[in-house]
């Protein structure tokens, strides 16, 4: 898998005259050697050209990690005491490896190692390979739309839990730590990012921290959470009603129901990605809280929870085959809370297949 | 406190002779902002100059938390279809805020974010700040000391969880499992990295992943865990053995024992980082298993869990009151197993004092 990756980067690299390319973000690490490690500060990095055998570049102490992940090309390793840069340099020395178009991620490269690399490759073009990257990753295979399945399913299963430890006086915190204990013991070593259960006034942020808020009849309980299953992420919001709700309130869930459902039979193959935000910010601008829609409608993802492309409403980008993304529209209303509704889309032959599939019709929990 | 930090700031940017600094990475914003936030792929930023008030720059969804975080200057938002460079672009230009020389994280700014900024300030001088930028945020205050102490209680408490949860057959997630919830129970909002319990061949990997290995007799089982408090990290390591221990197992736990308690005696005031990590090195060379101390005896660590500086055997810094850093030696032999055995070390006036306090004596869990 990671070969076929490596020869179409290859060929990828060729239409833009490049004959290398140095990776450094873990997402693309992963991609194309299946080693799956968060270096912190430490350098991971691969070198694939056109003028040698790939090359992988660990920390010491993860060489066996990295074996173990199939990886069977070579390998350069360095210890916290030594300067790998220089390693790297004397291995291109050795191989004749040396690039004459050097492809680079413009958006992960720190201007630091940027500095270095332009000192090991002086003679080399450095070019910005970040949106062939991009283009690459974004059509899914289908044991890559299996993954992303699996995981949305497993984010469904959390939402369940969640939906389960609502009750009178809970705080955000209890409940997030029976959705990550159920999920831990179905074996998910890791959520795909920090794991959200919002309630009363917090739900009109859409980034809001949870804590040690409780539950009180009234108010909405919002989750927002996904796993990482294979290295594939998912990512689900639902937003219940505790006991009773207002009209007002409502209004609010059955706009933005409305707004997602509409959305989602916006996103055919072939459509804009901004016709799809602008279907959902429509409904919602025509209800009359177009104010209250402060972010767009989704991001794509696959390796990474936010990746390539940014479904916002002027990018022109034509949905294809294969494409997986996040619909998930939300009404804020500070002071009196917020509902955000998203769901997992892959772009299949017969157009949008939602791979996350928990029931999204107002539910009121009565306990 | 973010007032003083940033007249610091300023300070140190004049011996430099800067007057600006434009800062991105996540824990930087929160030391000077107070505002806690992880981006993803959004510019969140703030732009410290003495030619202007200071410019909080944040996702239009988040000027609301960014407030509620007690920011309290100016704030530049932005939709995601928008330019947000353009508007800063802007807001410099009304404000007459434009630098003559700004400085830059070069260790976490973007290429791509850094040919950004070489427009926006066509006339200005762009230095790496990232050392200046360590150096302030290497020496602790009081109430980073009470931060961090509470963090550390929080690990021990982790590592106590864990312990109990120790039982034949007992898989890593399950364990894993035990432990966070114990924590978000008590109000931690989120771990300082991804939990680590491994056990069996698996602790021989300093970086693991934890999965459904399950706990044998006569295996090591290895924590490796922190959490996250009010934005500072938490970090400690213990290591068990369940039902019984071989006399090599016990040879190599003894043996990192040692070393991590003379490299703590060892980090007085003014000794250099690299003594600390040479002293646990010589004894766990002198015991034949140096080939398997693969990595740095510790890293700095507040905001970030790694941080400035690196504990490795050629940095010749010095340490001072206020430093907080981890002391963590380990052996580890492929096939049979590994030991770390890790402290958090605050320095005070008095030398080196461990925040973690989970006792270190070998334990052979028995149930």
């Amino acid at each position: 898998m990671t070969e076929e990756r490596m020869a179409n980067l290859l060929t990828k690299l060729a239409e833009q005259s490049g004959d290398s390319v140095f990776i450094t973000s873990k997402a693309n690490v992963y991609y194309f050697t299946n080693y799956y490690t968060d270096p912190h500060e430490r350098l991971v990095a691969v070198y694939i050209s056109k003028n040698m055998d790939p090359l992988l570049i660990v920390p010491t102490m993860e060489v066996e990690d990295a074996k173990n992940a199939g990886w069977q090309h070579d390998i350069l390793h360095y210890g916290d005491h030594e300067n790998v840069w220089e390693k790297f340099y004397h291995h291109l020395e050795k191989n004749q490896g040396q690039a004459t178009s050097l492809g680079l991620e413009f958006n992960d490269l720190t201007l630091e190692r940027y500095k270095t690399l332009k000192e090991i490759f002086p003679k080399s073009t450095l070019f910005d390979m970040q949106e062939g990257l991009a283009q690459l990753r974004v059509i899914k295979s289908e044991r890559e739309f299996e993954l992303l399945q699996e995981a949305a399913k497993l984010a469904d299963y959390g939402v369940e839990v969640g939906k389960q430890a609502i009750k009178d006086g809970a705080t955000e915190l209890d409940i997030i730590a029976e959705i990550e204990y159920a999920l831990k013991k179905k074996g998910v070593q890791e959520m795909s990012f920090s794991t959200m259960a919002l309630t009363g006034d917090k739900t009109a942020s859409p980034h809001g921290t949870p804590g040690l808020n409780r539950v009180r009849k009234g108010d909405f309980v919002l989750f927002d959470l996904g796993v990482i299953h294979e290295g594939y992420c998912s990512d689900i919001t639902r937003t219940f009603a505790f006991d009773s709700i207002s009209d007002e309130q409502k209004e609010i869930y059955e706009t933005v129901l409305r707004a997602e459902k509409a959305a989602i039979e916006a996103a055919q193959l072939g459509t804009a990605v901004g016709e799809v935000d602008q279907t959902a910010r429509q409904i919602i601008t025509d209800a009359g809280f177009g104010e209250y829609f402060t972010h767009r409608i989704g991001h794509g993802l696959g390796i990474e929870i936010h990746e390539y492309p940014s479904m916002h409403q002027e990018n022109k980008l034509s949905l294809q085959e294969g494409m997986c993304f996040t619909i998930e529209p939300g009404i804020y209303v500070p002071g009196l809370g917020g509902v955000r509704i998203e769901d997992m889309i892959f772009m299949t032959k017969e157009g949008p297949k939602s791979l996350t599939g928990f029931p999204k019709e107002l539910q009121i929990i009565q306990k």
